[in-house]
């Protein structure tokens, strides 16, 4: 899993395409729709994956499939269960979850897909793969819906109480994930919130606007455009856009309802008279294309991001499709290096006060390396 | 304007119908649109109706209409301009809002209506109406687009940082509004949050959550439902969604900016060939009943609750449909005596903490008033 060591060290390094473990025994049709969507990552997308879970099971719905030799199973005894939280890493060290989390630590994968519960993962990844040097807190990024190039934000729910200089650090995530999925140089950022003027927003937003807009001159770079409204989300005003957890959950599930709404009112509307119904007849494709825009599953998932591995949680709902999504979010994410980006957006000049405040928080997590600058 | 005094005279107080001051200067479609939904409350609706503004516009306006005997007008040489906000009512006394508010303080109106600038009605009015005896915050209530009898949610704008005890308030406007507006006897009320367990949200919303758990039974009597989440805005699973400012502002225009974005998508969809716009004609009268359900603009508008007098803030782009609409909603407010239903609530049995945070809070604007118990 070593690269040669040479000049160009950070570009060169890990020529192979990344390993993705697949928790196999997460989510609400576990384990047959998960070994399937894993089944259809290795074979329609090319994926390199790995099946972590109770080895019979998965041996037996590999073989139904006729993939028992295309994918490698690791053993795993435990799972959590979908309600389990926070709590739930540490009760549950033989979890398929923990022990994907061992396999990447170890090196022998580089990315966790699960369709299990957010919170049990976002707890049992944050403590066993760590945060990165300088990263204040994990934090989970979405994308929306938006079209061809999606707006990300961050966080969707991981930090339901957030300070300032999470909110800027959540931005540089944010940026990181727009230049490693999609390619976009120097990201658009808006700061969710209540108005256009500035000054608008509660306390924890009028702050972090002030630093974002201190230091989005940067590097590393990022196009600071101040504020985001919530009817902005699908508007493609931005490329990133940061709010804390509790905000951003509620927005993103307010997204998600009304637009299940709104289909299904559509649905309603068009099947409700005789002529009504012919028209739609006429329609079917067109409405089918529309639908699968706006499904979640057309979006590989949540990134669990400032991890020392890239961490994809599918919705607990998902079907194999939505798996092999996630599977590919987690190899783009992976593969182009975010952890670097990261570390490079971090670590790059840090702001006195950001910098201090990454060493007096959770001490106890990193070792001497928050100290080194580059 | 006072009714005879007898035993029941909070029942039989002010039996003729509300007189409503529209705010004919605020608003992006000021002062035509205005005055024609003005118009169209007393000829369609029926309702009292005054115009505050600059005579001279309005009265050609109204004369256009063949309008000027129906509707009085009150002179106001100023008016807030959209992008003003909290300072603009102390800077603008002589303004068509300050002028409103006056009418209501004086008892020449019950209601103000107004398509200005949230932050500056929002602002005016809490100035010179002042809140409501025991209340610590007005609070922005909303209708969510749910059908028969809407959703409720408070607080939408009014106040972006809020403190626990201020939610539980929130509640009880909002159970006020349920009751005087809808006719819900016991409404039902979930806390806006990020999961559907227990104890999932920020510090705000767990305390909140306790409290009002703590109080519920009453009276006054409220469903309490706990934990409500973003994709269950729309599901009608409660009459009152509780929030703070920031998080339900955010919320309102994401479930606005998406119903807006899927019509644009099924409009696009079902013209994009010819058999599909085939059938769109078929269908034009169901899709244009659907898009007027979740048009803004058949809903009244949102109401500024715990002030002394009704004050309605309808959408800065209404026309004069929307006006009239918010002319009705403020009718059926004030005329159902949102303002009692509110004192009742806030006054009958408060527990010890509220109250005492009633009186430690701004205790300038209040006399002795809140120290009456009935």
């Amino acid at each position: 899993m070593t690269g040669t060591p040479d000049a160009e060290a950070s570009v060169a390094r890990r020529p192979s395409p990344p390993i993705i473990a697949v928790d196999a025994m997460g989510g609400d049709n576990a384990p047959a729709e998960i070994v399937r969507g894993a089944v259809m990552a290795v074979r329609e997308l090319g994926l390199r994956v790995l099946l972590v879970g109770r080895r019979s099971e998965i041996a037996a719905l590999l073989a139904e499939e006729g993939a028992l030799r295309d994918i490698p199973i690791v053993h795993a005894e435990d799972n959590l269960a979908m309600h389990e939280g926070a709590l739930a890493s540490w009760r549950r060290p033989r979890s398929s979850a923990a022990v994907s989390c061992r396999l990447i630590r170890r090196g022998d994968a580089d990315a966790l897909v699960s369709a299990g519960s957010t919170g049990g993962i976002v707890a049992t990844s944050t403590v066993r793969l760590r945060t990165q040097p300088g990263v204040l807190r994990p934090a989970l990024a979405v994308t929306l819906p938006t079209g061809e190039t999606p707006t990300i934000m961050v966080d969707a729910g991981a930090n339901a109480d957030a300070k300032p200089e999470m909110l800027v650090q959540f931005a540089h995530l944010g940026c990181a994930y727009a230049q490693t999925a999609f390619g976009v140089r120097r990201p658009r950022v808006g700061v969710l919130t209540i108005g256009s003027e500035p000054g608008k927003g509660n306390k924890l937003v009028r702050r972090a606007t002030e630093l974002l807009a201190a230091t989005a001159e940067g590097p590393p770079a990022m196009d600071f455009r101040g504020n985001i409204e919530g009817h902005d989300l699908l508007a493609r005003k931005v490329d990133v856009v940061v709010t804390d957890g509790h905000t951003g959950n509620v927005a993103l599930k307010s997204v998600e309802g009304t637009a299940a709404f709104a289909m299904e009112a559509v649905h309603a509307a068009l099947t409700s008279s005789t002529a009504a119904k012919a028209g739609a007849l006429l329609q079917r494709r067109a409405l089918r294309s529309l639908r699968e825009r706006l499904d979640s599953e057309t979006y590989g998932g949540a990134a669990l991001l400032g991890l020392n591995g890239t961490v994809v949680i599918a919705h607990g709902d998902s079907r194999a499709k939505g798996v092999a999504r996630a599977c590919q979010l987690a190899n783009d994410l992976s593969g182009g290096r975010i952890g670097e980006q990261i570390r490079r957006r971090v670590h790059s000049r840090p702001p006195n006060w950001l910098h201090r405040l990454a060493q007096s928080e959770a001490p106890g997590q990193r070792g001497g390396e928050q100290t080194e600058e580059r």
